[in-house]
C-alpha cells in the first residue's frame, strides 16, 4: 500500500479548484498515496478524446496504479459510475463509455462494479462534482485495500462508445484526425496495418492538400515540408517539419482523412 | 515525516523556471518530501483570484500537509512573509490577505508567525524571488520538523482582503462573478442559502441576458441552453449546457450578476 | 532507491499523451519511483528555450534526482542519446548540445555514456518516440541502481549549443530577449555583472522605447510604468508594474536588447 497511486485524468483545465479538491479529499482518506496527473486538458466533455486518451496512455502503466477518469458531461443524471477492472488494471469511471475503447485494445472480459455503497462516498453528494464526492473517495479506499465487491454489485451491461472507425475499401481508406497534439501533428484513426493493405505507394489528401511524402521521422524531410508517416502508436500521423501541420492544412479533430493509392 | 507533503499554489505558469527551482530548493533540504501542485494558473498577480482558490481547496487537504502559496505582488517591498496555522492547516504566505477568506471559511483563530530567522532561509535573497529564497526552503524545513516559533516572532496584525460580498435587499442580490472555469461555467459570490432567502422563483440577469431556468445540473437541460444552478461548493453559477456560458454571456471575472425574484 | 526521483522536462504540452505514456513506462519499471513534472511547455524543438531553461532549474535540484530531458527534434535520425554526469547531476538527454550551457555554468568536467544497450530500452523501437522506448526506460533502471557504465560506450565528443551571447563594447551592451515569463517580463541574455561593468547609470532600448528607470523589485515604481532590474538569477529583465511588459513593447524572445550608458 506504501507505494500505491492514484492517477487522474479530467476536462477541468490545469487553473481548475477542482483538481486540487479532488487531491486534497483522496489525501484526506490515504494520506500515504501518491498521486499523479495524467492530464487534465482533455478537451471539455470530449468523450472521444478520452477514449482515445486512455486507449493510447493507460496501457503503459503498471497493474498497482489506480486510474480517476472524470470526464463526465451527464453528471447528476441517472448515469452510474464504475469501477472496472481490465485484467488487473483498475478505473474509477463514469459510465459513459469511454474506457471502452481501451477495453477492446487490451482484450480480456472486463470486471464492472456499480459504486453504490454510500460508506466509501462523502456524506453530502452534489449533483455537479461527482468526482469530488464519490470518485476521489472511493479510490482513496480502494488504495487502502478495501473490496472492490465491496462499492457495489457487479454490473452486467454498461454505455459503448466507440471510436469512428475508418472506411474501407480495395484502393482507400477514407477515416479522420482524432487528436492534434502540441506539435501540431495529426494523428489519424488510420492504421499502419491497414495502410499496408493497400499494397503499394499511397498519397494522402486532408483539406484538399495532397501529401506524398511518407517517411520515417521527421528529420528525413526539408524543414516546412508535409510529410506522413506511420507514428509510434501504430497510426497514421501528417506532420511538416518544425511545424504545425494543423496550422498549414487548417485541419483538427474530426477533419476527414483520405488515403489512396498513388497512380503507378 | 516519510509522508509529509507540500503543496505550490502560485501564479507562475506551467512553461515556468520559477516553480521548477521551488521545487529543486525543497528537494535539496528535504529530498523525502512529496511535492503536489494545486495550481500554477492562479491570474498574475491577483489576490482576489488566489483567494478565491484556497478558500475553496484548503479545506479538503488533512492537516499533515504544507501549503506554500506564492502570489506576491508585493515582493522585496516592506511586506513580511507569514507561517500561518489555521487549527492544524499550515500555509506559507505573503502577508496581503489572499489567506483571510480561507481563515473566515474555517473559524476559528489563526496562529501567524512572521518570517524573520534567516536561518532557515537561502544565503543570498534576492529582491524579486522570495518563493525560491524564503518561502520553499522554510517550507521544507517545516516538514523536517523545525517548531514553527523558531522561525520568527508572534504576528498580532496582518493585512486583510476581503472578496467582494454580494449586496442583499428585501427582493433582490446583486453580486458578481469570481471565476469562470475551464469550461466557461460562472462561479459568482452569491449563495445558494441568500437565493433561498429571497423565498421564491428566481431570475439571473447577466450582460443584459435574463436567465430563467434554474436546474440541479446541467444534464437536466437541452444542450445549448443558458440554465443557472446552485454549484458543488454552495454559490450561484452560470451555465451553458456543453457550451460556454462565459462566451455566449461576454462574461468574466468581475461581471456584475443580479439576482431577481420572478413575477409570479 | 527508496525516495529517487525522476524529473521529467518536455516540449509535449500537459494535454499530451506523450507525457503520460512516459509515467507509465518509468512507473512500469520501477514502481516506487517519485515522478516529478519540471515542465511540459519548452516552446516545440525550441533547443534554445530547453538550454535556458535546463541551465536555470538543474543547479537547484539534490543530486539524487535524474532528470530526463525529451526536445528532441532530431528524434529516428543519427543523433545518440547520451547519459551525462555533471559532478553528480544525472541527466539523459539527447545529443543536441541542450545541456551544454548548464554545464558550463555548473563548470566541471561532464561525463558523458551514449546510450546504446538494448537491454534497458523497451523491445520495439519506433522512429519517432525515443521518450518512451529509450529514455524512460533507462531512467527507471538509473534509478534501480544499474550502474550508467552499463548503458554504452563514455563519449568523448557531443553537440553543443550556445545561447547567443551579449557583444560588449565600451559604452554599450547588445543582446536579447531570452524569454518571456507567464507575466509578461523579458528576461534577456545581459547579465548583472556586465552592466555593473559600464560603470554609471544606464538606458535600456527595446524595441523603440528607451526604458530609463532602474529598480530593485516591481512594487518600486508606479503601476503600469515600465521599469529594469537584475533579475533573481542574475540577467537583466524588463517589466512593467501590474502588467506585461511583452504585450507592452511588442517583444518576445530574440527581440534585440541595447544596455548603454545614460547621457550625464
Amino acid at each position: 500500500l506504501r507505494d500505491s497511486i492514484i492517477t487522474l485524468t479530467t476536462d477541468f483545465g490545469t487553473q481548475s479548484v477542482y483538481v486540487a479538491v479532488m487531491k486534497g479529499v483522496i489525501l484526506g482518506i490515504c494520506p500515504s498515496v501518491r498521486l499523479l496527473d495524467l492530464t487534465h486538458e482533455i478537451a471539455p466533455q470530449n468523450l472521444g478524446h478520452a477514449a482515445f486518451f486512455l486507449a493510447t496512455t493507460i496501457p503503459y502503466f503498471p497493474k498497482t496504479v489506480i486510474h480517476v477518469i472524470v470526464v463526465d458531461p451527464g453528471v447528476g443524471t441517472e448515469r452510474s459510475l464504475l469501477y472496472v477492472n481490465l485484467d488487473g488494471r483498475r478505473l474509477l469511471v463514469p459510465d459513459n463509455g469511454c474506457w471502452m475503447e481501451l477495453a477492446r485494445r487490451l482484450g480480456g472480459c472486463p470486471e464492472v462494479i456499480r459504486l453504490e455503497d454510500r460508506r466509501f462516498w462523502r456524506t453530502a453528494i452534489s449533483s455537479t462534482f461527482h468526482g469530488r464526492d464519490i470518485l476521489a473517495p472511493v479510490a482513496a479506499h480502494l488504495s487502502l485495500g478495501i473490496d472492490p465487491h465491496d462499492l457495489g454489485p457487479v454490473a452486467d451491461s454498461w454505455s459503448d462508445l466507440k471510436l469512428p472507425p475508418p472506411q474501407l475499401s480495395a484502393d482507400r481508406l477514407m477515416g479522420e484526425v482524432l487528436f492534434v497534439d502540441h506539435f501540431g501533428n495529426l494523428i489519424t484513426n488510420i492504421s499502419g496495418e491497414s495502410i499496408a493493405g493497400l499494397k503499394g505507394k499511397v498519397k494522402i489528401l486532408v483539406t484538399q492538400h495532397e501529401i506524398e511524402r511518407q517517411a520515417r521521422t521527421y528529420g528525413e524531410v526539408e524543414p516546412g515540408s508535409l510529410l506522413f508517416l506511420i507514428s509510434s502508436f501504430g497510426l497514421l500521423e501528417i506532420a511538416e517539419r518544425n511545424g504545425s501541420a494543423a496550422k498549414r492544412l487548417h485541419a483538427g479533430a474530426g477533419t476527414p482523412v483520405v488515403v489512396h493509392k498513388a497512380q503507378s
